[in-house]
């Protein structure tokens, strides 16, 4: 309370920074910065604690533009607070190579927490955020000792609300009961095609009341600050529900064209940015201008943050005296380490083991590696019993007033909501204290694909168990079984795609998958059973392709994925015995890794002078990369057993024989074949 | 009313057939049919106007089984009101080749309106088929005309209610006002994680009356017949509000296992569904039992069917006579057939026209065809102004009442809400009068990737006016710059995935998108200007890739799409001046239609003999199908001004030269260069 001159001085400063900006690079979207500046100040200046010089420091509240389009806002606030964005990044905003992007990417910019833009993503990380939280807070918080109590803020606009994935996120936190976590509507009425009113006429706080958030009113946006602080006071005071404030605002609040869509996503015309900045008491002939009484207030917060984070520190350090063993967990994972030897609870298999499915196998390493790896967190978007996601003893992650788990339960039941869960995922990775991984169909991981972008742009860490990976999944039918989807993920960048073969090669898709702290991970997994191959290692696995098979004088290369793989071994036999030719066999886990090998690796594996043929039992797209001929399915699949579906379409040892024979006699009149492993250039990375 | 023993006898033999049949092929869900035969049957024998005879009879009353793994249900349905689904089809329910696939398949069985199973997506396709009823009646209808005034019923599951996608559509369906739609929530409390308390316990009636429905609770939806019925005749008295009934039912109903998952997706055990028998008073010995009373019941509703479509036929003959034009409008429409000449209205460039971004020729195209075509209802995810999808003159599809606009408006505000858009893209293509388009940035489209594979499935034309279609989109920077978009489609089968490089070639797009009855179109557009290019033509460009610049004793052939197809021209005269080779360029607008091309044909635009290099500002991942090697961009793009990006990038005329010197040489000693349209065999199709 007792707002003063000083704190519209910031206020006004924090929109003539977008206004600037915007200008400056003549691109950009001031409107929204301008309508929020006054609910920021407040946010920012009044309640969140973070310290601007260790972004990362464990207990700071976090911050969430879901509306990224609207960075302005952000970096201004980022630099006003003299985190290490200079008044230089915001001239360069929007300029290539900046640490100020069109939208906030959080591996480039100091303080932004997680990447935002694509509408309704930044709310489910919000989410995230606040679960990871909870959790964090339920496993290490000790009498006298709060480790986090931090909250979650998030920002939010009218776009973020109209998509899906927003309400899915939104009804999970309701009934997660996530007190810790605020969010702010920016109800200004305003969408590109104009007044919300063409598309948007819903109530939405009473659909935010019906997910079970508590929902709070402020009619004055741009003026009551006192309101808005109240506001915020009332949303920590419930603290079994996530609170919406509704808020209203006017976008562009200041402009000649302020509550039209004209200010959300141009720059303003230097005739208006001049009568705003008189109107604000700016020098109109000045930008980028920052009244050092606005640096002032702000530093003071900071230093206020700054200095909670040393009480912090030596409460932490005490908590390590008293409690060293989660003292030295806590540490380590924010450090994104895994425990020495974590590894070795990895299970190794022989061919002597018995045919598994591969979503059996990951459910094995799941539960062999749970106890070492305390920091994973994993849960079904409803799948549970089919992906096979939850080890027996594992607790759900429930508010513990519903009987069914508690918060520092492991296991989340994300409900029918795929989306929503990889952009949790996204929010639970960027807290620092977890490992997320989470189940569905691999054909469902499609409907995450504007999440799990992010997650590679983000370069999180998590993990999808993406089970029923082909029409071997059978009876469901064309529907459920992927034919695209390998190759979508396989052609995003940082994206690990991992297609298993049997046990070992289970076990190195996960290994690789914890310990690439920068990479997310989609590892496809059988429905059924798949035999434990003569060859396979988790070592050699782990180089994203090998030699599973070698003869010498080799006829032709067959390459193969996850339940291909034993087939082509046994087309090798076929082919030896009904055609006299000599088979080797390559297993292709994962390309993304194989890529990363050095070349003359990657040419043992696919060598010179021996034709190669492709095998999988989806699109061929993407293995031209790799084979001279690819035997796949560019169509949809079939409802039928899983055996049926696999004969009809010829992915049995005479049909890939039968393809390895044309491959040979096609091939067989080039002299020198050439790998395509061999390259004209190098692509840029 | 009125409802007696031979209703119930009908009840429980839709029951045991689902039972019966699960239990045959020991695949697929009971649960659901069991617990929804009561609705079902007062739905469709008491309500529903349809003819088993003429399944796409126009008037008739749509139904959609969202919740399509029990579709048992459906198949049961069709069976007994003798649609040409045999109980032969039922006891090959869920093997290869049946039209009894695992989920329902539109374009396979007969009755079907749309494929369902993904959750979610049956919701939303409803929401489309009730759209198209009201904007083809607000079109044809005329006093004492009712044409079209059929009703769409739903019925959907948690499942359904959890995904995004479909409070996406049920708040879009609110906003519209769509009084045609009924949608029934088999509220049974289970999914597959067991009890809903674990995820969603949000009030899901509140949320409904939030978006602006009627919504009705029947809390027996086991036994109370006259319930559901009174339900159905107060939503149908409801005209301004589509409604939710939540009706109560016990999943797997008469099972032992009633009310638990256990009866969801497994079929009954043999003893089980012995004892369920008996209770219904059926052979327990027997199996696909149907007693002649119930093909007797059904086949009397099923004749008034008939009848009200002969009349409708006489009402539809008389229109004829009174309203010429539009009876053969009309008329046309539904065969699919487009209006003779249509396409001379599709604008055609020559190289004086000046430079134009795709997306304007896009807006061109579309503003000179909507006079000839009035089946075109297109709309934008609230990117109006930048998918420019809007002709001037288009009035909005709009409750009247809205003062926005009224239900014969063609186009759509569909707000920010891209899955549920192209999910009610499929419903409204399969009304059957309509042919949807819908705008969003490309990068977007992603988060409809569970509709659009639907729209491919199912085989509906509809189109994606996909702008803003690469790292050329500039500032908004990597969260908007699609890098793995275009192979994701392009690996979708039965999928069109167009990147125009000029005016022809986007007529060219259009064109064929339009005259592709069984195929949906993604138009990757550009936000950029591109030049009219000397040698396109929409011909040519309709048969997906054609030789742009031929040259005589070529060094390499260039193959480009979109944006970089000028840059490689600008690249031909850079390898001339300075490095003294001669380039061919070839343009790929699409994959799709070039692969179907003859193999000769295909030969002479990527002949034999000569290097290839391939040039697209995305991912290469499906280039190596058609090109020797590749330069595009395997890694997240950068923000900044477009020609900057293009710039740090090497999407230069340098850049590309510098690439083709490279492929050149690095092939020179390869004799007899094969061209990779060569293969070893035929891909199965």
């Amino acid at each position: 309370m007792g707002y003063t001159d000083k704190d519209w001085k910031a206020i006004n400063t924090i929109r003539t920074l977008a206004v600037d900006a915007t200008f400056n690079s003549n691109s950009g979207h001031p409107g929204a910065p301008m309508g929020m500046a006054p609910i920021a100040h407040v946010v920012w200046n009044k309640f969140m604690k973070f310290n601007p010089k260790n972004p990362s420091w464990l207990n700071r509240d976090r911050f969430v533009l879901s509306n990224g389009h609207g960075c302005m806002l952000q970096y201004a606030l980022l630099h006003l607070f003299n985190y290490a964005v200079t008044l230089d990044d915001l001239k360069a905003f929007r300029t290539v190579d900046s640490i100020t992007p069109g939208h906030p990417e959080a591996h480039d910019t100091p303080g932004i927490e997680v990447t935002t833009g694509p509408l309704g993503q930044g709310i489910c990380n919000a989410v995230g955020l606040a679960m990871a939280q909870a959790h964090t807070a339920a496993t290490f918080n000790k009498d006298g000792f709060p480790i986090v109590d931090n909250y979650t803020y998030c920002f939010l606009g009218d776009g973020c609300l109209m998509e899906g994935v927003s309400g899915e996120a939104s009804s999970l936190a309701g009934h997660l009961q996530l007190g810790n976590l605020i969010a702010v509507w920016d109800d200004n009425h305003i969408s590109i095609d104009g007044d919300t009113n063409v598309a948007f006429t819903e109530d939405v706080k009473k659909r935010y009341e019906a997910y079970g958030w508590h929902v709070i009113s402020v009619e004055d946006g741009n003026n009551d600050l006192e309101g808005m602080e109240a506001a915020i006071k009332e949303a920590k005071s419930v603290t079994d529900k996530p609170t919406l404030i509704a808020l209203k605002t006017i976008i562009g609040f200041g402009s000649k064209q302020q509550g039209t869509h004209g200010v959300h996503g141009s720059p303003l015309k230097a005739d208006d940015i001049r009568q705003l900045k008189e109107k604000f008491g700016f020098n109109p002939d000045e930008s980028f201008a920052v009244d050092q009484s606005v640096y002032d207030l702000y530093a003071a917060h900071a230093a206020e943050g700054a200095a909670a984070e040393q009480e912090w520190n030596k409460l932490f350090a005490a908590y390590g005296e008293k409690y060293p063993a989660e003292h030295a967990d806590l540490s380590r994972r924010l450090k994104g380490d895994l425990p020495e030897g974590w590894e070795k609870s990895l299970p190794v298999y022989t061919p002597a083991d018995p045919a598994i499915a591969s979503r059996k196998l990951s459910e094995t390493v799941l539960s062999k590696i749970e106890g070492v790896l305390p920091e994973l967190v994993g849960g079904s978007a409803d799948l549970t019993g089919s992906n096979l996601t939850r080890w027996k003893e594992a607790v759900d992650f429930q508010p513990p007033s519903t009987g069914l788990g508690d918060y520092s339960g492991r296991y989340v039941r994300y409900g029918v909501r795929e989306h929503a869960m990889g952009a949790i995922m996204n929010g639970l990775a960027a807290y620092g204290t977890i490992i997320p991984y989470g189940g569905t169909f691999l054909n469902f991981v499609s409907y995450a694909a504007g999440a799990i972008r992010l997650s590679a742009l983000s370069q999180v860490r998590l993990i999808w168990v993406a089970t029923h990976d082909s029409i071997g999944l059978g009876e469901d039918g064309p529907t459920h079984q992927p034919i695209e989807t390998l190759a979508h993920f396989r052609a995003l960048p940082n994206c690990m795609v991992w297609r298993p073969a049997d046990g070992n090669e289970t076990s190195a898709a996960y290994y690789v998958g914890l310990t690439s702290k920068h990479t997310p991970s989609i590892v496809a997994l059988s429905r059924q059973n798949l035999p434990q191959l003569e060859g396979s290692t988790i070592e050699k696995a782990s180089k994203g392709a090998y030699v599973l098979h070698e003869v010498e004088g080799a006829d032709i290369t067959l390459v193969s994925t996850g339940s291909e793989v034993g087939i082509c071994v046994d087309a090798v036999k076929e082919l030896a015995d009904k055609h006299g030719l000599k088979a080797r066999v390559v297993s292709v886990p994962c390309f993304e890794v194989f890529d990363a090998q050095p070349k003359d690796y990657r040419l043992s594996v696919l060598p010179d002078g021996i034709p190669s043929l492709s095998v999988e039992v989806m699109t061929t797209m993407g293995w031209e990369r790799y084979t001279h001929e690819q035997f796949g399915l560019n169509r949809f699949g079939a409802s039928g057993a899983y055996k049926d579906v696999y004969k009809k379409f010829e992915f049995t040892p005479e049909g890939i024989a039968k393809r390895a024979v044309a491959t040979v006699n096609f091939w067989k009149d080039v002299p020198n074949i050439r790998s395509p492993i061999n390259r004209a250039f190098e692509q840029l990375i």
